[in-house]
């Protein structure tokens, strides 16, 4: 049988998994609840659940080369979690390379769940053929991923791309993490409506337009989506939220483009599903943030896969990392 | 004969070169001058002159695998000097590659100077056998360098590290650049003198230190040099510069360490002269700027290679980028 890798896909709320061949066409696409509030054990036996699920429906595991997982947090070179996988209490210290090899006699590749994501763009969505590329995903938080010379580059512990912490204002707005200033505290989803509740606070009685009367309502009930439609129904406020999340957001890119001049920076997660609008703004503002020659020859896209970006790129990455490159 | 490569450091002032082994042992350390001001035809002809006494003293050409070129700028993957070089006028748009093959029927390979330090220093210097490695060389200005798995990073344009012009201050100082807030206008030399001064004119009557007293008398003289004397004499007001300098650099360092998860930062450069001191202080501003669990992995060292860097790493770079890994 043709040479196939298990791709799995660990969220907060749902595991996936799929079994794919190294050109991406993947087969028996499986969604479980992760069960997180159960610990790290349970995550871990859901795992194996959704594993022993794919192999059954393979009918046989020879031709099965590896599993591959991308999970929240950081994951070092020995399959070890590390660290900042906050949504998912007791995962931390889970060895997943050795309990998968223990269990199903299987090699396994781990990675940032955006490290994942990005390289599924590269090898299928926004980044076919581009050799350097940088994924930023735009969610509740900001997550990253590099891929250098054709390379995924994951870093020495598995935490490049830990782009939501770039700081992109001098004692700006406290983040999470400790620092101060850090993109994530404003182009993320919550971050893009922290500031649409103050922008719209602030409004004078010249600006009640219906964007700051709705927000003003119930500020509570505002979702970065709902910010994205005034945007486009050419709300003054809110196209002045959206101006604002961009540049910060620009800043972030200029920084990027500095440090790795990629060939292309591919823009994703939910806060993307506002469409064009925010690559128009963010290239806009871009070139004021980084050096021209550099921001000349980049180009920032959406990105193109959808939800199942997960899955193929942690199945990616199994023929990525065990050298099984695109070979039947 | 063992097979050899000509490394070539391109200096506003100098043109070096030697003849090296895949080890880093070389032979017959040559240097002449630039000749800037004449052209660019007239540096590659200093170029050309050069590799002709290199292969002239070693007899034969036959083991020369190729010519490496380190120089100021941005060398694009076909050879192409694309921009960046100032101090060298008409040296943009130069086909290195090109000239060096027709002329020696060679092949070339040439990288930004820093870019080329950096792979001097991971192979031979203060980063051997560190995977993930970057250096930030800190002069007249502030260039970087990449490797990443084990593999110098150039970026799509040969442009990967403009780490000077990372922004560290929101609407901070002009940089030549165009941008604001660039750590080149902060922790380079001329960034630590411009600091000296504006401190200096500010100190109070009851500061009127010793190198105060200096700085104030002929402030067109002060050289960073001559701040890190007083630094290391505990001079308070040049401790409060050296400490200002080091935090940008520090904040600049956050945002590497956020992007690429290294495992070493190297520090080189003439303002490195100063020693210790820098690195340590450095160190107590880095985890303020960065996520703590990747702060915590990474070293920050200084540079081991002196002045020899620049034609070492050219060399070292024909035998990686050519294949012939440290092959005899």
């Amino acid at each position: 049988m043709e040479k196939s890798a298990i791709g799995i896909d660990l969220g907060g709320t749902n595991l996936k998994g799929i079994v794919m061949n190294g050109a991406g066409k993947y087969r028996h696409l499986k969604r479980i609840p992760t069960e997180a509030h159960k610990g790290g054990q349970k995550v871990l036996d859901n795992i194996f659940k959704l594993i022993e699920h794919l192999i059954k429906k393979e009918g046989a595991q020879d031709h099965i080369i590896g599993v591959g997982l991308g999970t929240p947090g950081f994951v070092d070179h020995n399959g070890v979690v590390i660290g900042g996988a906050e949504n998912l209490p007791g995962w931390k210290g889970t060895s997943v390379y050795e309990a998968i090899r223990a269990k199903f006699n299987l090699p396994a590749v781990a990675g940032n769940d955006v490290t994942v994501t990005t390289f599924a763009e590269y090898k299928f969505g926004a980044g076919r053929g581009i050799p350097n590329l940088v994924c930023l995903a735009l969610g509740t938080g900001i997550g990253g991923g590099i891929v250098a010379d054709d390379h995924l580059y994951k870093g020495s512990h598995g935490m490049a791309g830990e782009f939501g912490h770039l700081i992109v204002e001098t004692n700006g707005r406290q983040c999470t993490c400790g620092l101060k200033g850090c993109v994530e505290q404003y182009a993320s989803a919550p971050g893009i409506v922290a500031a649409a509740v103050r922008f719209c606070a602030e409004a004078g009685p010249q600006e009640l337009t219906p964007f700051v009367k709705e927000t003003l309502k119930d500020p509570a009930a505002l979702t970065s989506k709902t910010v994205y439609e005034y945007v486009l129904a050419q709300d003054p406020v809110a196209l002045r939220v959206h101006e604002y999340a961009c540049e910060k957001l620009a800043v972030a890119i200029g920084i990027i483009l500095n440090a790795f001049s990629p060939d292309r920076v591919v823009l994703g997660g939910g806060v993307m599903k506002a469409g064009r609008i925010i690559i128009d703004t963010v290239l806009k503002f871009v070139p004021r943030y980084c050096w021209p020659e550099i921001a000349a020859r980049c180009s920032v896209v959406a990105a193109e896969l959808g939800e199942d970006a997960g899955v193929l790129g942690a199945g990616a990455m199994v023929f990525e990392e065990l050298n099984f490159h695109d070979r039947p």
